[in-house]
This record gives C-alpha cells, sequence and structure tokens, in this order.
C-alpha cells in the first residue's frame, strides 16, 4: 500500500480553470496569492500529507482513541504530527493575516483541506473543526472575545468543537434542552449533556474551546430559543495564560463502523454546577451563528467525500496494475495480463476517476465562490457569488459524500477478495467514508436545503445563473466542433432534463408540502451530476485550447478531455433519467400504511 | 434492535405466484410438496432463524472466529445453534431423500436460505458451503464416495468446505498450482496453499470434507488441467467411522472488514507430505464439477444479497417508527414526527423496499428454474428451465449483492449518527455485506457470463424466451387498464431499450473483444433491473386479480400493486438510461494510458 500522492497537477488545473485562481488574486486581500506561491504552498502540503499523516492513517485505525478517566489518548505520533501541522502554520491558512493567517482564498484552502483528509481523514476532522470556530468568533464574538481567542486557534495552539447534537436532538437541532443560567459577572454557567461531539477531547493541543448551544432560562421553544457559548476545557485568563480546568468532560467514546482514531466523544458539562460559558452572539441568536459556520462546514465534509475518494482510487489503481489475474484481448500470451487491462476494471476505474474531477470541481468553485462572496469589489458582486455558493453548498456536501461512499466501495470491489480484508487497508476507507453522508446535516437534509431554500434563494437568481453558465458551456462545446459537439448534445439533454425538474418543483412545491420533499434526494444528484458534467465540459473546453495553443503537457490535456467524454457517456444518463423520479410525486412513497412496511 | 422476522407472507406470495409452487408440486418428486407443508416448513424455520441465529448475530461479529494452533472456535453458542440446525433436519431440506434429505423444491429452499442468512449471514455460511458438496459429489462421486459421505453431509453431522483461490489464483482458477500425486493405493497425495476457505476449519460439526481443486503430474495449464479432490479433515473407514487426522491445517484467519464470526481460513494440505485425498470426477474434469455447484452456490450468494438487505431494511424501519425528530406536513403539532414520516426517509424505505421484493422474486423464480430444470417431465422442457436458470443465475448474483450493499449503506443512512456507532447493529450488516460482490465470481464475472456465455447459450433461447415473458407482462398490464396501463408503459420502455442494448451486444461483440467486457456491467444492472420491474408488475397483475376474486387480505395485496408502482416510476428509469452507457463502447475506457491514471 502505498502512501497518498496529492495529484497537485489536477489541483493547480482546477483552480486555474474552474475556480479562476487568477481573478482571485485580483481581489481585495489576495495581492499576494500568485501562481508560484500556490505551486509552493500545494508543494509544501502534498509532502506534509503524504510523509507525515498518510502513514500514520492505517496505524490510527488499528489503534483508535481511547478515554480514560475523562481524558482521551489519541492514537500513537497523532500529537507530533499536529504539533508539525501547527508549526507548519497549516491550520489557519485561510484566517485573515490580522491573527496571523495565511489570508489564502478557500479556493486554495480546498486543495490543500484535500490533502489532509485524503492522507487522513481521522486527523484532518480536528482542524475542520477549528475552522468552524475561528469563522463563529470572528463573524459574532465580540472584539474582545476575538482577541482572546482567535490567534491561539489560527495557529491551532488551541483546538475547538462544535456542541449542536443531543440523543434527542439531531437533525432537530431545534430539540435541544442544554441550559445556560446566567451569572453574576455576565458568565454563563452551562449545563446538559452532547453527544457525538468529534475530538470532544484530547490532549494535542494546549487547550480546547468548545463552542456549546443551549438554552437561556424564558427562551422560546425550537430555533429561536437557542444561544450559542464558548466553553473553554481550561479558562482563559485575561493575560492570555491558561487558568483553571472548567467543569466539563468527556464521559465515553463512540464505538464507529470508521473513523476509530477520531474521537467522538460523549461530553458532559456543569457535572458540578460550575462550566462557565461566555455568550458568542446575541442572545437567541444561536442558530444564526451556527449558519455562519455551516457553509464553509458542509463544504468541508463536500471535500472529505471527495478526499477519502481520491485515496481509495490511487490505492485501486495502484492494485489493478500490479495484480495480474486472466488474459485480457490484445495482452502477451502466456502471462497473466495485469487487471488494470481487463475493460470491466477499467471501467470501475474511469468512473472512480471521472466522478473524482467533477468532484474537484465543484468543490474548489465552491471555495471560490466564498472567495468572491468575501472579496468581491462591490456588494452587488458579493451578494451575486454568495447566492451561488450557498447554491452550491448542499450538491457539496450531498453528492460528493455519497460519491465518496460508492467510490470506496468500488474500491473494495477492485481488489477482489482482498478488499475485503483489512490487511490491504482499502476496507478503512469504506468503513471511514460511511460517516460523511450523515454528519454536518444528513445527506437527506442537504437536499431538502436545496429544494426548500437554495431554488427560491434571492428570487431563483442563483439557480437561474447555474443554468445560464450550463447553455453557455453547451453552446461552447458545439462550436468546438467534433467530440466537443457530441458532448454538447449530451449536457444539453441534461441541462434539459434538470430545467424540467426544476419547474415540477417550483410549480408542485406550492400545492403540496410533500412535492419538493420527495422529490429532494433525486433531484440533488441530477443538479449536482450535471453541474458535473458541465464543469467536466469546460475543463475539456480548456484543455483543447491549450492543446492548440501549443501546450507541453499533452497527454494531461488529451486525459481531460477522454474523462469528460467518459463522464457524459457513461455518468450523465442516469442522472438525466432521474427526471422522473424526480416529478413522479409523492403518492407512491406514503400509499403503503407506516404499520405495513415492517414484515 | 429486534430480532429478524421472517416476512412469511411475502415468501409465500413469491413462491406461489412467481415461482409457481403449484405447479411444481406436480413434478416427479415433489407430490409432498403441498402448500401447508410449506406453511408449516416457513412457519418452523422462521422461528428458529428468529429465536435462535438472530440472537447471535452480532455476539457474534463482537467475539468473532479465532485459531490457535491450528484449531478454530467459533464465537460462544455457535455450536450449540448448529447442533440444533442439524437436529431440525434444516442442512439437507432440499437434498434427495434417499439420503435422508427433506426432497423440497429449491424454490422452497430459498425461502428458508434467505431467512437463515438474514438471521446470521456469518452462521449461514457453513451449510451454504456444505450444500455445494452434496451437489458435486452426487453429480460426479462414484456410488461408493456417495454412500461414504452423502448421508453425513446431507444430515450436517460434517460440514464441508470449497477449496479453489490460491494467492495467484483469484477469479483466475487455471492459475492454481495445489498438486495432487497419485498413491499405490488408488489415493492421491495433496499438496499446496488455498486462501480464503470459509469454515476451512471448526469444531462444530463430527468432520470437514474440503473438495480441493488440485493438478495431477503432467496436466495441461489452465483451467483444463484441473481436477477436484475430497480430502477429509479425519479419513473415513470403510465402516463409516472416523479414522486417523488427515496432513492438513488451519493456518491463519482473515481479519475481514464483514463477517467476523465466519472463519475465513488459509489452508495448507500436505505439509507432512501425508494429505490423503480422492478424486472426485474424472482428472482434469475438475473445472466441470465445480460448475455443478457453481450455479447453486452462486444463486446462494444473491440469496445472502436479497437477505441481508432485508434485515437491514427490517431494522431501518423499526428505527424510523421509533426516531422523532422535526415536524412533517400534516402530523400532530407541538410534538415530533416520527422520521418514518418524512418524505425523504419513505423514500429510502420504499427504495429498499421495492428492490427487495423484486429480488424476492427473481431469486425464487431462478430456484423453480432449477428445480423444473431436474424435474421436468421431459427433456426439452428441463432443458428450456436450465437454460432459464442458467440465465437468471449472473442476475441474481450481481443484482442482488450489489443491492445488498447498497441497501444496507441506505439502512446506515436511515439511522443518522446512531448509524454509524457499532451499537446499533445496522454498521454490521454494512460491513458483512461488502463480501457479497466479490465472492462466488467477482460481479464482474458475473457481467461477463451474463454477456461472454449466457447471451449466446442454446442460441440465445433463454433470452428470447425472457423477453417473451417481459412483452407478456407488457400486454397484460396494458389489459388492466388504469394504473396497470402506466407501468405497461413504463416497463415498455424498459424492455425495448434492453432489447436495444442485447442487439447491439449481439452486432458488436464479434467485432470488437472489448464490446462486450466494457458494457458488461450496466448490462447486467438493465437486464436485472428491468427483470425485477417485470415480475413485480406480474405479482400487482395477480395481487388485482385476487383482490377482484375477492381476496380477504386486501393491505397486503394492494400494498404488493403500489411497491410495483414505486418500483416502476422510481427505480427503473435509472436502468433504462443504461442503454446509453452499455452501447457507449470500450474507446474512453481505453483512451487513457495506464500510466496516466494514478497522479
Amino acid at each position: 500500500m502505498a502512501e497518498y500522492s496529492a495529484p497537485v497537477k489536477d489541483m493547480r488545473f482546477v483552480l486555474d480553470n474552474i475556480a479562476g485562481l487568477d481573478d482571485l488574486s485580483k481581489l481585495d486581500g489576495f495581492a499576494h496569492v500568485e501562481g508560484d506561491v500556490v505551486d509552493a504552498i500545494l508543494e509544501e502540503a502534498s509532502k506534509f500529507a503524504g510523509n507525515v499523516l498518510s502513514p500514520l492513517n492505517k496505524p490510527g485505525d488499528l489503534t483508535g482513541s481511547h478515554v480514560k478517566d475523562g481524558v482521551v489518548t489519541t492514537p500513537p505520533g497523532w500529537k507530533e504530527a499536529y504539533q508539525g501541522f501547527v508549526e507548519g502554520g497549516w491550520n489557519g491558512i485561510s484566517a485573515p493575516e490580522e491573527y496571523d493567517g495565511g489570508g489564502l482564498p478557500q479556493a486554495v484552502t480546498m486543495a490543500t483541506l484535500e490533502m489532509w483528509n485524503a492522507a487522513n481523514l481521522s486527523f484532518a476532522l480536528c482542524p475542520l473543526l477549528t475552522q468552524g470556530a475561528i469563522e463563529s468568533i470572528r463573524a459574532h464574538g465580540t472584539k474582545e472575545q476575538q482577541d482572546k481567542y482567535l490567534k491561539k486557534l489560527v495557529s491551532g495552539e488551541w483546538a475547538a468543537t462544535m456542541n449542536l447534537t443531543e440523543s434527542q436532538a439531531g437533525s432537530d437541532v431545534g430539540a435541544l434542552r442544554s441550559k445556560a443560567e446566567p451569572a453574576a459577572d455576565g458568565s454563563w454557567r452551562i449545563s446538559g449533556q452532547k453527544i457525538f461531539i468529534t475530538y470532544g477531547d484530547h490532549e494535542m493541543s494546549e487547550n480546547i474551546i468548545h463552542l456549546v448551544l443551549a438554552r437561556t432560562p424564558g427562551a422560546p421553544a425550537g430555533t429561536r430559543g437557542i444561544s450559542l457559548f464558548i466553553v473553554p476545557k481550561y479558562l482563559v485568563n485575561d493575560n492570555g495564560t491558561l487558568g483553571a480546568r472548567n467543569d466539563l468532560k468527556c464521559v465515553s467514546l463512540e464505538e464507529k463502523i470508521g473513523i476509530h482514531a477520531s474521537p467522538t466523544a460523549v461530553m458532559s458539562y456543569g457535572d458540578n454546577g460550575n462550566c462557565v460559558g461566555y455568550l458568542l452572539g446575541e442572545e437567541n441568536k444561536g442558530m444564526a451563528c451556527m449558519f455562519t459556520m455551516m457553509n464553509s462546514a458542509r463544504l468541508g465534509v463536500g471535500v472529505q467525500g471527495l478526499a477519502v475518494a481520491e485515496r481509495a482510487y490511487q490505492q485501486a489503481v495502484e492494485y489493478a496494475r500490479d495484480r495480474r489475474q486472466g488474459q485480457a484481448p490484445g495482452m502477451p500470451k502466456g502471462e497473466m495480463t495485469p487487471i488494470i487491462h481487463h475493460a470491466d476494471v477499467r471501467r470501475m476505474l474511469m468512473t472512480m476517476r471521472a466522478n473524482i474531477e467533477a468532484m474537484r470541481c465543484l468543490i474548489y468553485l465552491n471555495g471560490a465562490c466564498l472567495d468572491r462572496a468575501h472579496h468581491g469589489p462591490d456588494a452587488e458582486t458579493r451578494e451575486i457569488a454568495m447566492g451561488m455558493a450557498e447554491l452550491l453548498t448542499p450538491l457539496s456536501k450531498a453528492w460528493c459524500t455519497d460519491l465518496g461512499v460508492e467510490i470506496a466501495s468500488t474500491a473494495v470491489q477492485v481488489h477482489g477478495g482482498m478488499g475485503f480484508v483489512e490487511e490491504t487497508g482499502v476496507g478503512q476507507y469504506y468503513r471511514d467514508a460511511r460517516i460523511l453522508p450523515i454528519y454536518e446535516g444528513t445527506n437527506g437534509i442537504q437536499a431538502l436545503d436545496l429544494v426548500g431554500r437554495k431554488l427560491g434563494l434571492r428570487g431563483g437568481e442563483p439557480v437561474k445563473q447555474m443554468f445560464a453558465d450550463m447553455q453557455e458551456t453547451v453552446k461552447g462545446l458545439a462550436a468546438a466542433g467534433d467530440e466537443m459537439a457530441a458532448m454538447s448534445l449530451q449536457l444539453n439533454l441534461a441541462v434539459s432534463a434538470l430545467k424540467d425538474a426544476t419547474d415540477w418543483l417550483y410549480s408542485n412545491a406550492p400545492n403540496d408540502p410533500h412535492a419538493a420533499p420527495a422529490g429532494a434526494t433525486p433531484y440533488l444528484r441530477m443538479f449536482a451530476t450535471t453541474v458535473g458534467g458541465h464543469l467536466l465540459a469546460k475543463s475539456a473546453l480548456k484543455a483543447k485550447a491549450m492543446l492548440e495553443g501549443g501546450a507541453s503537457d499533452t497527454d494531461f490535456l488529451k486525459a481531460k478531455i477522454v474523462t469528460a467524454r467518459f463522464f457524459m457517456g457513461q455518468i450523465l444518463p442516469t442522472a438525466t433519467a432521474l427526471l422522473g423520479p424526480v416529478t413522479e410525486g409523492p403518492e407512491t412513497l406514503f400509499a403503503i400504511d407506516e404499520e405495513l412496511l415492517s414484515a
């Protein structure tokens, strides 16, 4: 099993041609983001990912994290790797420079995030959570809170967690019961139990800043009565030094299917009535604060889907080149053929590859939209970009994580019997990937977000803009002729079907509250796959232009065109066919009484 | 987590209306198979499955099987359960009565097999392997061999294994290197190492009869030089008592993603040069002997896919009825709604259900075809039935096991975060199911078997007959009017596309050796899904006729119609759309050089 090797060339291609790196570097605050700087960053990150994080992945799975007397121990090497991560400045590369961050665009961060997660998903979860807290405190914290927490979180000396879920409150966050009582000094006393808290405790960082959702006395029911609190593991003195241990602890860790090295904690706050918290943002506005980090956290989980798929793909290609079985047509007689030359194995690999490249386009574009939303030259540009970022987010999260599971499963299949044996390591990706469609809003929730909120966002402008972009690509393909013209027809069919599905949702949602939810999941799949096809087609057009302009890397550029053609011919058609399922309506879903669904 | 509850009513419905139980009971040897006998069998089997096997499933996963000094220990309770299984007469219910078997049709055995595997997949593997050996010895053994081994294997007092795979010989069985040297007494001395031997050793039965593929001196290369040997763990004296321990041992067990309780052994034969084997069938005809058991073994694995899906479905329904989150449209205000009332959750459950019922139809029909192939009144009937059984086998194996994985994954998703926690038990199905698309011929191999062998079998007659059957259903639906007529259109589209795909394969396979292999996997999916739709539509037509005839169980029968409609509207369209991928041809598969597939 080889270590992870970051696909730096493809990452850079997507950054240049889909995310628009050149344009991003012209935005306010990104003047330092030149092409060779980005190259250097990707190169260094790929070394850290491949040499440090990747070798810890499988041992971490075998050892797991453990808790004893409320103290969590991460696997051997974990703490040292985290220290290296912090010292390398990787933790805060997209955080603002005023807090000693790297001030890099989100688009570029997508690439480094992909690397950490492909190398070691369990490890990469820790900084992912810290990132969410940084954004939340930046957006909603007082000046004093920002000064107290941000630099340490940006550097990674302190880590952070997000505490939403309680046993009765999962997708339905509004059902949470944890409490916050005001104290005389203006702080709060937190009490309650939270579950599924990723990196709820560990010894990798000096301190852990827990962001905890709770209800204040007399708060309204549901999501409108939730407030967000900063609850440090060690209280922080005004001079920035660490004070007393707060009244909170890790009660237990879950035994999970995968991500064994990532401690998933049950956290108890205020067992002794003395858990100190500080209100972040306004009282009863906790959900709004959570939404601040939601977009980027969901996008981050989408990256995890892409990342685990890439890792699984690399291992599958390696195995398929090495393993010999049978005799493929046209291969040398008298010896077994590497299975990569069997058409059905090649189909599996190409399916993985085409989906991965499409996901990478979607994710990096989504990151670039966030950059334009925050750094765009004027309010209108920023609003338009934010609309697009918000539209793409549920696609990035749900599609890329569903594909993460599917591709990890295919990688096991490529390995045959060896894939089912843990020794090979590919089984870990299959087990690890399974959490991704669940956490940070299940993929069902993402689909509801798409049909319920995003289609109607800003009067439907982002959707219209995406359709216009796709039509542009359809035209571009047609004008480019030859094999491109064939892709134009295929993409046009998909876009038309997606439009029909969208119109059906717009028409039927107002009349039947079940109509949109019933079609939401196939609609998201259809939408994301079509966007994926559109972005691969754009890549192919760019590659063609570069080839015609005499670019040197012809193999790579020709492969870009083939991959797009494969996607159009092999992957897009079933997505287009989801028009039927989306517009079938909810009747057959509910026609069998729930009691009759069990045997 | 509730124990498994066999869906006896649906099983009986499928036996009656799809497998044609009534007709089967008129065949030679099946006179004793009356409806109430079948009911009694299903009832008793469901008790054993639910009360004995099911409670051992999760503990077995946690404990696993272990090897020490060549002796394998299965989990606590395993041996007693096996004893109960043997005493209940379950092991040989489809074996001939002359060997004290139950002489039941394969179709009925599919139902009991489904129960054992749904209750406890790891446990059920042991008798599944014994079954293969029974068939092989029956078909190819000498009278003496049959007398010596069959009764004990039929009763289950002895178990059996199949030894094909070696580290360099997986899908490519012909590459195996194990040897057999003739001994003076007419027996053989076996030597070699075999891997992935299911239940390679255990103490549940008095003896284990290993069937081992090996090469005799001077045998031709490849599959034409392979012979099959009976290699007992304990040699059997002529009076039937057990003699000396044979020179074979379990070297190690694999650490696997799932089926932890099923010992997957590395077996070493002849370490001391004294491993005694007996030739089964003719020298160099070992592959033919293996093919004898292949059809039923592959069908058996297809049943496992169905079974794990059913188990996962039951648990998902139970969880969805119990778990409350959010507020679904039309449900009581002021309380959280059981998630089963959310459209997207219902979609997941209905997708599982519709696929499961379609799989059950396919599998039981496949079993009935085998019954007709062996018990049909004349040679022609038997040949036609065997052709259909052979056509359906790769569909049963590959489609049902791919769906087994997909449905287990969906069941995890229904559970949300709890699904990722091992405690819930649903993760075990996700892990266990992953072996099914791999063993007993990978699903890629099944697809190649379909396009490479089965399409051309008997001049394509079985395929033509299946198309004729499907057209009959299309007509029947049209004639039945109303909602049935809508299904007729949907099914007709699918059948037409499948015909087009088939014609494309017939036309292109002769010209390009990659053409059929390139399209094989989507073609199998398309074929099986269309057959599934056809069989559910037949079920719906039967249900409608029964309702019109005044049948009492109206809820069940109406649900049959709804399930068929759901399948047509939600599941069939994407299968129909595979026409594109099947007929796209191999060009894009191979256009990127293998060296460029890695980063």
